[in-house]
């Protein structure tokens, strides 16, 4: 089964593609879409809208994942990020993928296996579950951490395990 | 021209369209895009993205309008509404409209023509400014109010007056 994690924004969003095979977790590609930051927001929410769309029709995941997000210090960066997502939740939804949803410290409790994780340990821990990975920058990390997540949760789920918080 | 207003939420997102001729205003249409509030986030955002689609496959606007958002006192309302604004600013991008953003204040000034009007003042006007027009809801003449903004701008903007605010 092939999991798309994706880590929305406006300028850029990661995305990270593997593979899930029960707990065998392999890597496929992962990447940065960016937006042109001088262009206008609705052009830029198409012009992602556009990328992602071309992503999903090239590699048809089975399941795709995101981080939750909160209203942060810097309110008119979270509307800006929030816009992002809706448009990256919907182009998922439009492809027929349900679309996970993991609170940042739940991927960190995944990946790393506590949920006071740095980002550096989370960043490490992708690199050695998913050895040969080239990792495009930060977004895409946080993206294949999401669907590492995604795919251990899959994975609980069929076995009929719950994951705690 | 054809000028869409639009008022997006996720529950409920308002339209309005109408038609304007220098400065004769004609109401086209208004209504509300409703959602299923039990269903999943990701589906909510599809099912806008193609009730809108259709909206604007019907009316072919050559311009639209929505009110620009800030962080309120609920932030999983406003991060609710972020998502929504996102998806229907993609569909109208998508479709090649340029799409004008006001301020809350801009429209009550335009409509009303203060900043501090109550909302039954801009109601109000935008039933006297469109005669005959049947008004769906709050939403959906809060989107007339944008549509009219945006009308009176665009007719402002060809006679070379720039608005203050």
């Amino acid at each position: 089964m092939i999991v798309l994690g994706l880590d929305p924004g406006l300028g850029t969003t990661g995305w990270g593609l593997i593979r899930a095979e029960g707990n065998r977790l392999s890597h496929l590609g992962n990447g940065q879409l960016k937006t042109v930051t001088t262009a206008p927001l609705p052009d830029r929410l198409a012009d992602l809208a556009s990328q992602l769309d071309s992503l999903l029709a090239e590699y048809a995941p089975a399941a795709a994942a995101v981080e939750e997000i909160f209203v942060n210090k810097n309110p008119q960066s979270t509307l800006k990020l929030a816009q992002a997502r809706g448009v990256v939740l919907m182009c998922a939804a439009r492809r027929g993928l349900q679309v996970g949803e993991y609170a940042p410290r739940l991927v960190k409790k995944a990946v790393v296996g506590t949920g006071t994780a740095e980002k550096a340990q989370v960043d490490a821990m992708v690199a050695r579950l998913l050895p040969g990975a080239k990792i495009a920058g930060p977004d895409a990390a946080d993206a294949l951490a999401v669907a590492i997540t995604h795919a251990h949760h899959l994975a609980a789920a069929r076995a009929g395990i719950t994951h705690g918080a």
